[in-house]
This record gives structure tokens, sequence and C-alpha cells, in this order.
């Protein structure tokens, strides 16, 4: 294993102090913003939301093994496809997530949003997915020499995967402070991981990152695919943002939609979801169900949305108004193609993730889903799977094993474990010797299907410097996150339970690093930042 | 004249609130930002300067005529030509100073320090302008349907000329909200002069605004002029930006930096004011003269510097210190190229440009300086002089007129005019009917050599809407003043009276959008904005 020590390398209080000064006005003089939590400013002192400050980054970028970054590259077309057949196959999820409708009344929600418009008939069989699987690497395979830590799934993103505008902006920022340019000669002090490893006169720099046009490319496949307006008379065609009313990460949204309106040239609106009745309607004697919208500061223009891409509406939270629901609904039975479907959103449960692990002799879930895929491929994704499990038996039978169960309530085996609720928006995740003692305190066994055992992935040790939006410069041991985008776009074909995949792509990574607070036994962040990554 | 009717179109709270929230995430996104004042945040809410809001922006370009426009641009390299001619003619420039270096401490301090670098000699023949000359249209003429209003030029600035960097950010905001671009296809309602005059299916969009190469090419072209290192062993050349310490207009700086730095290849470094002479230095033993920086963040590095680029000190508040002049002149006194000079920051005086609007019988100075110009162009730049008079005697003859004194204590006449201080950051202007009284309640008549009698500049009605940096919109009545930049490197030959004039260039125009209160004579800012322009 290549070693990366002292790094990153020492700054005196002048560089940091240079550094920070250098990253807080490239941040703002790129579009690498942030609106200020009301932490930071409060909403009385900036009343019509003018203010912004950097993103929180990290002065540095993050080592990253090369063999782990392009493993996660290679697997996100496959991934992209196996959760758009999983999308596809609404009897297998339907099965999967059963336990979880009783106890998650979201999930439970979200089904009966799908249920209902299934009834009606859907009129849209194109579906797009924006997708992030997000990756740890893992040390806690017995090291050699020879072999750099790998990559464990942690999640994989199917609705509102963010932070493509942002990362994008990450790793230019890192470039330009690596790349030796003339203004910022001495932007760092030397380390060997700044030079390449073949020729030391050339920068080592960040992978390029192609999270924007990837993401912005997908929304035009789907925008394209969508074909004519389906108003008579015809109407001109828009692509919605679906987003949250009062949204912070606004410039990471805008770089995609500039992209979208500046490269592609496709007209983008603005959705906020507090705005989707009042601004958008599907007329009843259409029975294609175009979904028209009005700008509020056009009323005399109505335009047909293609696609709603959602940056929004994935959490229980946002569901606070009697309509929320409604709205949902309005949107997944329109003709739209939706950014993800109500199934593609559901296919993103941690449930189906953990489904997924199975392996024979029990149920070989990947493999089904992946008929065509070459044994290589299967278990190069499967290598990327923590040991994951319920904590009801795995099988149907009658006395069947309970795996899960027993390595939960085992002191030894549950230190090497973390407890996830598969709710959504659910509580905390419970750590290592708590597990036992929590699950004793479970009063109603029912309660255990609200949980997913997972093993813990034990990431390498390293340190970061991070800005903060506050402007403070945080200095300390972190762990990292490394997720890669991608887009596919598929048609459901009502006589197969095959999907017909239109496009499917991968580009661009985020790398998150987050502070490790040592008071806990997990990776709960003391700070979050985006990061780019240095390959070595 | 073409006529501007209804201008800006009336907008709806709906496209008010929609167009000022695009404007301002737009701003964000692409740099066209600035550091909140102190009046919207306050220091205690932002330790660390980290925060950053929109600059200042009206939301609609604001109609300029087109003869007006091209005018001003025809005249910027003349102009240019002009002020180094000045600059290089230290006999003249004393004559015309003399009376303000004895009633004007920092004048007569800029003056010394003249001529104690004289006195040793300078090292440096090479001087770099940065010009910004700046105007109003003027309606004052009698007005016909042919002629539109003409520009009379306000100042002539020759240090630390500003907005170069955001003019052109704002000129490309404009432009994306008038194109139709399809992600705004109703940024603004219809107006005609959002359309071509030929051809109404194209929009009428901002001329180009090239302020930001204009400048940093003239800055590389000092740089290279400066030629090799005079240190030995020779030394890496840098360029300094001479700035503030609390800079709030820091983004308008960093465009020109990342040009010089991105496109041309040229490393700067900011210098702030209270550091240049912990990290400046002259060798003691080099005739040549050499300024040495070594940059805080890395000290084992030392560069030279080819030019220093004044955007600070040109102000008498700037020099609190006891140690101020004497950075000065440590600047002064070195080989690198100021930009500007002492001479030429003296050079933008309102008496200089009071000398200059001098015609026969009394001398013509304009003529003067540039003997090669055509007579076509001495009464086109003439043209462009508002009427201004010095309160004393305009000639050395015992008992000669003094039309300005007249003009001022008359109050038929006073009505028409401004009365302005000659100070450098003296008091404030005194309109019309308020002259008469103030200079007779001035106890000292010498005090009247503090003083320059203008008529008035009369701009058109206008009205617009700005985006305040708090954010709020203020739609009234304005009034605009439009720059020219310019830049001009020149040689001073000591065989001759004549500079070499090394590069003539000019490139890039700012307009400044201000309220007009009501309660004043004059067109004091209730706010001030930047803005762009629709030719018509």
């Amino acid at each position: 294993m290549a070693s990366i020590t002292n790094y990153p390398p020492a700054l005196t209080s002048a560089q940091k102090e240079h550094l920070a000064f250098t990253v807080k006005n490239w941040s703002i003089q790129h579009g690498l913003a942030v609106r200020p939590n009301p932490t930071f400013v409060a909403a009385e002192h900036d009343p019509n939301s003018s203010l912004a400050t950097n993103a929180p980054v990290t002065l540095f970028p993050s080592p990253f093994p090369r063999v782990a970054f392009e493993h996660a590259q290679q697997l996100q077309e496959p991934y992209n496809e196996l959760y758009a057949r999983i999308s596809n196959d609404e009897e297998w999820l339907e099965d999967v997530l059963k336990d979880l409708i009783d106890v998650d009344g979201f999930v439970e929600n979200l089904w009966k949003c799908h249920l209902k418009v299934k009834e009606e008939g859907y009129v849209q069989n194109l579906s797009l997915g924006l997708f992030r699987s997000d990756y740890m690497l893992d040390t806690s395979a017995p090291e050699t020499d020879t072999t750099d830590p790998s990559i464990k799934q942690v999640e994989f993103n199917t609705i509102s995967s963010s932070f493509g505008g942002l990362s994008a902006l990450v790793s230019s920022l890192h470039t330009h402070l690596l790349s030796g340019k003339p203004s910022n000669p001495k932007a760092y002090p030397e380390h060997s991981l700044f030079r390449s490893s073949e020729d030391s006169t050339i920068a080592n720099v960040p992978p390029a990152n192609a999270s924007v046009s990837t993401l912005a490319r997908a929304i035009a496949s789907a925008h394209t695919a969508y074909g004519l307006s389906k108003s008579s008379p015809s109407l001109p065609l828009c692509v919605l943002f679906l987003v949250q009313p009062t949204e912070r990460n606004i410039f990471d949204q805008l770089a995609i939609s500039e992209y979208l309106t500046n490269e592609l040239s496709i007209p983008v609106f603005r959705l906020p979801t507090s705005t989707i009745l009042g601004t958008t309607s599907i007329p009843s004697s259409n029975k294609s169900r175009p979904l028209l919208y009005t700008p509020p500061s056009s009323p005399a223009t109505q335009y047909e949305a293609t696609v709603v891409y959602f940056r929004a509406l994935y959490a229980p939270s946002e569901y606070d108004s009697p309509d929320s629901w409604t709205a949902r609904i309005h949107l997944e039975r329109s003709a739209a193609i939706k950014c993800p479907t109500v199934l593609t959103q559901l296919a993103g449960t941690k449930k189906v993730q953990q489904a997924l692990t199975s392996s024979p002799p029990l149920a070989d879930h990947l493999k089904n889903f992946l008929p065509g895929a070459s044994p290589t491929l299967l278990s190069s994704i499967r290598a990327t799977f923590a040991p994951q499990y319920p904590l009801t038996p795995m099988s149907n039978k009658v006395g069947a094993s309970n795996p899960g169960l027993d390595l939960a309530l085992n002191a030894t085996t549950a230190e090497n474990h973390v407890l996830k609720p598969q709710r959504e928006g659910g509580g905390n995740n419970v750590y290592k010797l708590d597990i036992p003692p929590f699950l004793r305190s479970l009063k109603d066994k029912a309660e255990y299907k609200a949980w997913i055992l997972m093993e813990l992935i034990k990431p390498p040790d390293a340190k970061n410097v991070v800005l903060r939006q506050d402007g403070q410069v945080v200095t300390g041991d972190v762990v990292s996150e490394l997720g890669i985008f991608g887009g596919i776009l598929w048609e459901k074909t009502p006589s197969s339970k095959e999907p017909r995949i239109l496009n499917n792509n991968s580009g661009g990574y985020l790398l998150r690093t987050k502070g490790k607070e040592s008071n806990e036994g997990g990776v709960a962040a003391g700070f979050s930042s985006l990061d780019s990554i240095l390959l070595y």
C-alpha cells in the first residue's frame, strides 16, 4: 500500500491565514457558496436573504487510492441499471418493503401514492434517475503491503442526490491551489502527494469532475425523450426543479440549471413545493395529463413540464401541510417524467440495500436483477456491500435462523456493528456496545423490523483542515465519503418486466469530509465539508 | 432625439420579486459580489469576514444614446495621452497646483514626496496609468429633435479607478436577463428598447464590456516593459496590488488579478498598505533599487515587483499612521513601475481639470499638450468640458477679471452652478443659491483658492429599480455616470519634454446609477449602484 504520511503538510499561522483568505475569496468569486445557516446569520439580520458565504470546504484535497476510485467509477453504470430494474419490479419492491410499510408511515404513504396512480393508470412510462452511490474506504480487511483500502457502499441515493454542482467547483478550487499557477505559487507547503508520481515537475491535481454536465445531460435526455407537447394547441416545454421553499444550497442547484439553460438551451423553472398546486395543473379534458406550469412572474405564458427534477419532497418532514400528499400524487399522475418516481424513491431505502446483500443459499437478488452481468462484475459489485442484516429471520421458514439478531445481541459481535433505523428521517444510529441493551429495551419485538444491523466500516486515519461557512478554520481527524454521480433514463415496457434503458451515464464525484468526534462510536459529524481527491 | 418613454417597464410585485431573486442569485453565482457594509452586517456578526452579498445593481440596464457613448469611447485614448503628457510636465503641474499646495496638506505632501525622490533621482522612467474618464449626459444645450444629450466630463480618475471588474459582470447580468435565454423567457416585461431597432426578433443587449482585459493587459504591458530582474541573483517577478487592509470591494480587484494570473500567467500578490514596510524592501546596495517582496505565507521565496498597482493610498484618510508617507516614498523611489506615480495622481486633481478648460485669449493648455491633435479632435475633447472656473483671477495681471467669483456671487448665475472643493477628501459640494452666502461666510478670502465653480450638468430625467446590497428593492428617479476605462504606458525621456508612449488602449465601461434625492439641489446619492447601458 502506498504510504501517505504527514498529510496534510503543517501550515504556519501566516500560511493558514493566507490559505483560508484565498479560499474564502475564490469561493465567492466562483459561486462555491451557500446561503448561511441561521445559526451563523439569524434571519432578522438578513431579512431579504441576500447574504452568502463560502460552502464549508477542506483547505486540502484528501488522498484517495486510485484503484478504489476507479472501482467506484466502474460500478456506477451497473448500479444505475440495477436500481432502474429494481424500480421497475413493483412486486419485488412490495415484497421487500412490506415489513417497512407496516412500521413506517412515510414509506406507507409513498406506497399508497403509487397504488393510487396505478389504479388510475400511469401515463408516463419513462423514468429518470439521477443517482449518487456513496462509499467509504474500509480498512477492516487484513491489510498487506500491496492492498489499499477498498470501498464499501454506505448508501445509494435515488432522490435529490445533491452537491453535484458544488463538488465540481471544489475540484476546481483545489486544482487552482495545487496547479502552481503564478498567483499562488506557495498556496501549499510542499508534499510529495502534490507532485505527479511519474514526473515531479507536474502538479498532481484532482481528477476532472464532470458532475454538472453528467446530471444536466441526463435531465436533457429525458427532456428530449418526452417528445412533443401533449397539449393542444402545443405549449412551450420546460424542466421544473422542484425545490424547498427555503433552500440554502441553492447555488448547487443553479450550477445544473444554468448548464441546462446556457449549454443545452432548455428552459428551467424553480418550483417551490409550496406552489405546486397553485402554479401547475393537469387539464382534466386531456387524457395524456400534461403537467402545465404558469410562472408567477409571467402569468400570460403557460409551459408544459417535460421533467420534474426533485430536489425536495424526499424527507417526511417536508410533508407538513394537508396538501403535501395531494401535491405529490398530482405530480406522480402527470405526464411529466419524474426524477424520481415514487417507486424509484422507494428503491433507495436501506431495506432494499440490505436485501441486495443476500446471497445463496438465500435468494441472489443481485444476480436476478442483472442477468446479463458477468460473474466478475457481480462479485465486483458485491465487494462493495458491507455485511448487513435484518433483525427478523432471513427466510419465511418457521424457525429460520436470525443471524442479524444473534450478532446484535452478542456483545463481542455487536462491538463491530451499527444499528441503523430503516425509517426515513427516523431515529439515530446505535453503535457497538449500546446495541444489545437498546434492543432489549424495546418492548415490542415488532419494532425490530424498523432496524438494520450493519457491520461497521473502518475508514483509514486521516486529517484535514476545514474552512467552515462561518470562516472558522478547524484542523482534526476526519472521515470521508466518496459519492459517484450517475444518470439513467429507462422505459417501463408493459409487455415485459425488463425496462428498456434509453440512456445510462456516469461522471463526476463528491467527496464529503466530516470531523471525527472522539466521543462517538461512529463517525458522527463534528463538521461536514466538501472536499476533492488526490489519487495515489 | 430618439424617444425612450415608459422606461423601465412597470413590474408586478411577482415580477419584481422574481427579478430580484434571479439577480441576487446570479450575482453570487458569478462573483458580482461585495463584502457587506458594516451598516448591513455588523462586524460582531461576521467575525471572520466570511459573508458576501450582491453588489448593488440596477434591475434594468439604462438607456444611453449611441452617439454619446461612441463619443466617450473615441476620446479615451486621446485623454489617456493628455494625462500622460500632463504627468510628464512637472513645471506645468507645479504652476497649476501651487495655489493648491498652499491650502491642501495632502497635495502638499504628495508634492514633497515627488521632490524627495527627485532629489535622490528617479530610477524608473516608465509610468503606468489605468484611467477612467467619467461623464454625465447633459441636456442643458437647447434640444432639438435631432440632437441627443451630449456628454460632459465629471472627473478624470488617475488613481484607483475602480469597478472595472464588477462592471463587466453587470453587463453580463443584464445581457443574461435580456437575451431571451430559455430559462428566463420573461425576466422583463416587453419594451421596444429590448429589441434591436433593425430586427425586432433580436434582443438589444449591452455592448460588450472589455474592462477586465483592458486593465489587466495594461498592467501586463508594464510588467513586460520592466524587463529582467534587477537583482543579483535574479528573482522571480511579480505584480503587487496595493490594497486597503479592509477592502469590501475585493471581488472587483480579484477579477483583474485572476485575469493576470489565469490568462496572462503573471504572478500577483495583494499588498495591504499596512504591510508595505514589513514585506517589501529595497536593498541599499543595489543602485537600481528593485522593490523586493516577501510573501508572509511563503517567507522563503522572494519576488521582485515590476508594477505596483494602487488600489489604495489615494485618499488623505488612508495616511493615518506615522509611517504612511514613509511607505509612499519607499514605493515611489523603487524601480517598480507605479500605477500611478505621485505626479500622475496629482494630474487627476480637479484643479488640473479646470485649468484645461481655459481657452484663448487665455492659455490653450489642451492644444499645447496635444500638439499633434487635429482641430476636430481638440474641439471634440473640449465639447466634454463643463464650464468651470477658479474663484481667483484667471490671469496674473493686476485687476484681471474674475469671472468665477462674479458668477458665484450673483444669485441668478449661482443658481446654475455647483461649488466643488479642490481638496481631496475635502468638504461637500455647495449648490446653487447656497453658494453666495457660503462664500460671504468665509472669513479668509485666501480660502477661495480651495474651491472650483462648475456649471451644473443637467442630466436627463430617468428612472430605474435598484437592488441594494441588503436586498431592498428601490424604485425611483436616477442619474447615471458613464466611465470609460483606458490604460497607457509611457516613458519619460530625459532629453525631451515629450514622453514616449509605449502602449495606449481603451476598452470597457462603467455605468454608475444613483438615486436622485429631491431635497438636494444636486445629484447626491440616495443609493448608488452598478448599471450597464442599452444603446439607442
